[in-house]
């Protein structure tokens, strides 16, 4: 189907690729549950988020202290100060964390980050593909919201062939001419992936509903689809948000998701 | 969230819409299995098919007679014959019958047709669905491939203001910029149907992506996302059918989709 | 580049279409200038309108009588009477007539009507197609919102392949994820389509922006991309207008259009 | 129509911006051109390309150094080098030279580079962006491939808010369900843009279409909707480049469209 995915197609490396974080393993069947708020806001909100989502049975924490705005007046996430709440938040829960990267200069600023994110908006970033693609950290890397799965794959590629084969791809909507969703989440891609790549494909429902009553059904949807993980923007008080309250679930939801999905994941 | 949805909406009408053929029932937590052939091609092969179908536990045989076709010289359908041999193939296994219906001037013919089927090319055809509203056969109307959620419940309001309120919504998938899948699968679409109105919904996964490696999937991420009900292409040989060949399965691989499909339905 | 276009490719006809409704010519480098009401809405409104714009030049009067709308509860157009109305401003000014037909069985009433439009949402009703393919009045076939080039011209090959050659087409704008505009006006279409096909392809800029604005620009790019003829919606009262009113141009920004038109024309 | 355009839009500074480099001067009524090859490829090839392009009217030479392109095997660009041998054009011929930056850590090598372009696929590169803010070089800012006006115009704003107010806006093709051509050009973002904005508004015939037929059509449509100036391909051997030869015309063909935009320029 396509020609150049040296790294990243099955063809040279029919095998699942297996990501080993502590004892989550993400990849080849495993089903990994992301957890957490859209932006880190206060030690107190993130610490007790995370102990909620570990305990209704989430893997990773997830935190955005880096966020890319459309507009530059909005709010741009804590940054650094965002991270070390992050950390807060790990050490007392034992949760490895992932959060979005932004600029390479940044880097050192991730140290204590497990796993670095590329935002949808950065996926031909190829400058900053390429520097990750020198570090030693898994990167999840967020399909653009009008990229081709063409497009997505070499992305990825550039980053293994690079030196960094650990690559979890994340589907995460795509735009169209529909105005009710925030983007259209394009659950076709999961399989589609995972027959041409190795890779882990992990779908993020809340980013592309934008709808909190859809991020159920998407993210069973997601994993009846062949998913190897969801990640859900999970807020204990939604309403009050710094930013994507209306996509937010409470952990409450979210613990039913999980069940659901172990379920399903069972008859598959 | 929209107004004018006098018919369609839950706002005057809460409780979920029931269609009833014989022992099928269609919506409120029901799971319809349609199955078919893309085309009618002869006797044998729907009455095949039909048995086939039957024994995995379709309740519903679809087939197509009038083939709307985007060239004019691409084959068009058995028409009136081919509603003949669906009519045997219905006689044969007492399963109940859709077929697409694209002028009005056809009607007489869908006599023993159970189902009136809309295209995707005729949703915003507003004189076909006018004259539907005034059957009072049930209508499945498919979604346009670039017609919003809004468009798409403005069109069953055509009919439904028309005297018929027993249509089915099918989702099918939207023209996106991707190109490796035939159309993008809008699954987010179905719980967002089902929040705003109270008819039936059903996905159509194989029109969708154009890849019968992709029908087992998107259909149990059809169930999982609520639908009332699945359409496959069945063909008890793909390689050989006269249209759609490359998105049709078979009969063995459709029996397993709908025993797995059962199976998480219960979960939900 | 693309097979099957028996009629309306430029493989087996390589001169120009030229239509000719007494005076005015259509195709082959002439410029046709379309002007008039989104709907017809009174006597006073037509003919008022028609004579303003054949004195600011324009070949054709345009006119909805019957208007296909999103919702059933929208002003469906005057119909019947509406194209009775028609007929009076072209016996008032001599101006041929071009007018939306919905439906085959609605024929008779168009028999004063110079061209058949067939609107965006019918560019695949191929059984409308098929029908108007038996007529001998030019069809001025609108693209369809969502269709390719190729879809379209194919459906102009429905009409010509049953035996009317005279298809006027006509680029009235594309559906993207932009919401600004109605529509995305697509006008490399233009010399792409001529570079195919030998039939004349008119603009409608009107429809494709939805913004009284950008009507004079997208007229002139209109012409200096080759197009020969524009549509444009002319009212004399666009505020109280039933339908389209914020994309409707009064008669002296009509006549101001035309005049840089001609001369854009000459330069080309 | 939208908030928080406190730079880029009239609201606050109604007189169109004006940038001057050496005699040429963009913005508000001035007709500018720029051309150049997709990439700088050789000494030879730059420097005889950018003495045709001045011969035949041009203001500014454009050539690629640092090619962000979809696979990590495709061609990258002479980078640095390509650098260079822009620098020697541009003595040669005293054109002003525009040419795309992809990372900050490249800057330096941009000394003598008039003009920085970001491309498409940096649109939303914010981190980037801020960084240009800080420079008092023109940035010519090309829309993101499926980026809204909206997001356009907020991420001309992140520069601006950083202090760089020396801002052209750039279109260059969206992604659409439309495979002919590479992207659809969007033109009538020109008039809209220039509405809601003072920035110069300059439209990329070449990168939009991908199809070098259509370039001079789209060029004399950009200037007719208003645009401020064209960015061409030019190349002196189209068939031979490097990348992009499909789009690429030859300087003779160039000629004839500045000749074309003069004249049409004079009517508007």
């Amino acid at each position: 189907m396509i020609d150049g995915l040296n790294k990243s197609g099955r063809k040279l490396h029919p095998e699942n690729t297996i990501i080993q974080l502590g004892d989550t393993l993400i990849g080849n069947g495993n089903l990994t549950i992301i957890g957490g708020p859209c932006s880190v806001e206060s030690e107190e909100q993130i610490i007790e988020i995370a102990k909620e989502i570990k305990k209704s049975g989430a893997n990773i924490l997830r935190g955005g202290a880096f966020k890319p705005r459309t507009s530059p007046y909005d709010f741009q996430g804590k940054k650094a100060d965002g991270l070390k709440l992050l950390s807060l938040a790990k050490k007392e829960t034992g949760l490895p964390i992932v959060s979005e990267i932004v600029a390479l200069h940044h880097i050192d600023l991730f140290d204590d980050v497990d796993i670095l994110q590329v935002g949808a908006r950065n996926m031909q970033n190829f400058e900053l593909l390429k520097e990750l693609g020198k570090s030693k950290k898994p990167v999840l890397l967020k399909r653009g919201f009008s990229n081709t799965l063409k497009e997505f794959l070499y992305s990825a590629e550039y980053i293994m062939s690079n030196g960094n084969e650990n690559v979890i791809l994340c589907e995460r909507g795509i735009r169209t001419f529909e105005t009710w969703t925030r983007n259209t989440l394009d659950l076709s891609a999961v399989p589609l992936l995972k027959e041409i790549s190795h890779l882990p494909v992990i779908v993020d429902p809340s980013h592309a509903t934008g709808i909190s009553s859809l991020v159920e059904p998407m993210s069973l949807a997601a994993v009846s689809s062949g998913a190897d993980g969801i990640m859900i923007e999970v807020h204990n008080c939604p309403e009050k948000a710094l930013s994507d309250g209306a996509q937010s679930i409470k952990p409450d939801a979210f613990r039913k998701i999980i069940e659901k999905s172990m379920k399903i994941k069972e008859i598959l």
